[in-house]
């Protein structure tokens, strides 16, 4: 079994103005003053599950295997969501079961959960909501010295699932969403390369976001002119659109561009529906 | 005496788009390259006093014992105020004299405090404009290195009171302020558990915020329904008002929020005033 | 030759809410998990050279010799623009070649310069979008365990410059430009104290900006009553112009402060306009 390799990464909704993510810390290096600290991000959106969820399915496998990631987005704090440690993929997850770690389990299915109730490896007096604080951040301190993962509470195989918006086929098109507008602008979609090249083949395409049509895949931002649109498969293998030196976030009517439809069509269905319009009108 | 375990935290109202706490951190690693570094907060509203002692009084314990807390909301810097180190509660405490550490104090009476005018463990050129890099960071870092704490200047017994509203009690009333909203829009009172227990006694009682009325203390934000006010007692042991899934904050009538009155009545009392205002009317 | 001291530091535009830096983070702690992560800022205005050019020129001298900055403002990406590492001031630089080095060879000539082009330094798949992972991240952890530099790709004496606004005479006036405005609100100029001091001599002077017009160099921000205007020397060297106690950069009548011009004239030549101005009128 993968051992800890001292790293513990923090993905939280904290925000980076309370103390909340310092308290966790100190109680860490209390437990472990040797363990490494990485910071993924504190900005999820408050009580966002399915946006924690996809940072950390994107980060996690960035770092050493061995790494703890301790993740706390935790709407339900207090209330009777399991405390759990996950073993995926060689690295350790530690947070609340509430839907968050569902797609790595996804993607990895090969995974040990452990529910969290032995209260030796919880601080002395646990309040009803901050366990960021009081069990995760314990346990995960305890983990990286080496504590077996076992001792931590009874195994289980259940694992809250989180839905989460697929891209799906309908009506020879391929409908996929915006997941994520990056610090740059970029619209993230949730359509991966293998499954855009899968729908599209080996034929012509367009793909629509709003009001914006693209016929092709780019390489780099750089490859359209300052200020155009282009389409690309962004670092983290998901079909991305950007605008060259620009935000293409900016350019969508809409006040959440989470939701924005991408609609990917192939040229073939595409001229069909062409005529449609044409003999409508 | 307690002996510095290698951790410092840093605590300013620097942000964190300006180099400033990058320059306090190169120069702490200069001077101690093993050290441990770890942030608090930036975000302190610029110049605040009273919002980074009430952090700094928050965060502090969670550490080990003998962690180094730097902390710089210095507003009058290149002035007469006094740079200091304070040791309490077996914690040390770097930054300057103007209030910042004086509810440790409060907290925690059996303090030594050192003026930092030892110069040898300053930077040799003293801006009057950046103290935190030029005398704060430097001596954070020799006092990791284990310089005994009275080498950095001569004992005293001065610590600059900081005025910040305290609870308290009139015409029958316990009356608090809001001294912080968090990232999720929560309201932390300035009243502890221990002081509201006292108040109320056994018996009914009212918590008035605004136009919002509670009547009883909940265990976690999960005891309501979404979107529903409660009041609790939050991780820090204050009295905090919220919404489960939603921002208190944002119902309270006013631009800033901080100096929001929380009015606890107990319920007899309140009958009373129910019949005043019948009477009124 | 310099050796690294196994401190990375970390300045890109990829804000805080994005797994980027994290993903960074994990790559390099896969390669040397020894190595010591400073983050400067991710603030940086998204593809701004200038700007980073501007922080890092300000923050690198303040850590250990031997520390290694890893900067990524990198627009061009999967363009033509090439990967390189610097070594300069016994420090060394890891990035784009886009003119984001270019002051510090100004500063400090005699350096010397890598094309990164030996792929075995590199993640073995390299987007062409996410060069700080697979690219700069990466060598930035070879360099920090030992790896030669010369070991990177071949050595090259060319180097991009950078136009960025320097302070100039005209008409007997030196005019600079704001080029930073700071969390305080602060408004730092391109006018170094030693520029000032060689143009104003030993004569009366005034400082303008905008509307303000300011006629003394102050030490501390203290040394006018809070509220007022005043000039100084900031703590990098730089004439700043700050309010005591308030925002500077609120009373400029522009959306973007940082092409403000600020102009010094000498109490003479001043006065000459003066008599100019009346005749006009």
């Amino acid at each position: 079994m993968q051992k800890p390799t001292g790293i513990i990464t923090i993905t939280t909704d904290f925000g980076q103005a309370d103390p909340y993510v310092a308290i966790m810390k100190g109680v860490i290096l209390t437990i472990n003053p040797h363990v490494k600290l990485v910071d993924i991000t504190h900005e999820i959106p408050a009580g966002s599950i399915q946006a924690g969820a996809t940072i950390i399915k994107e980060a996690y496998k960035w770092f050493p295997k061995g790494t703890i990631h301790l993740c706390i987005i935790d709407p339900g704090v207090g209330g009777d969501r399991r405390p759990i440690l996950m073993l995926a993929d060689n690295y350790f997850f530690v947070g609340p079961d509430n839907g968050l770690f569902w797609p790595i389990n996804e993607l990895k299915p090969d995974i040990k959960i452990i529910n969290l109730t032995e209260r030796k490896y919880w601080l002395t007096d646990v309040s009803s909501t901050f366990h960021g604080r009081d069990i995760f951040a314990p346990v995960s301190a305890h983990l990286s010295r080496g504590v077996c993962p076992s001792l931590f509470g009874e195994t289980t195989s259940d694992l809250t699932t989180l839905s989460y918006p697929a891209p799906y086929e309908k009506k020879g098109r391929l409908i996929g969403h915006v997941i994520r507008v990056d610090n740059f602008g970029n619209l993230i979609t949730n359509i991966t390369e293998e499954r855009l090249r899968a729908f599209i083949e080996s034929e012509g395409f367009m793909i629509k976001v709003g009001k914006i049509i693209l016929k092709q895949i780019n390489r780099s931002y750089n490859d359209v002119s300052r200020g155009n649109f282009l389409a690309l498969i962004g670092s983290s293998n998901f079909l991305e659109i950007a605008i060259n030196m620009g935000r293409a976030s900016s350019y969508l009517n809409e006040e959440n561009s989470y939701d924005t439809k991408v609609i990917v069509e192939k040229s073939s269905s595409n001229n069909k529906q062409r005529q449609d319009i044409k003999t409508e009108s």
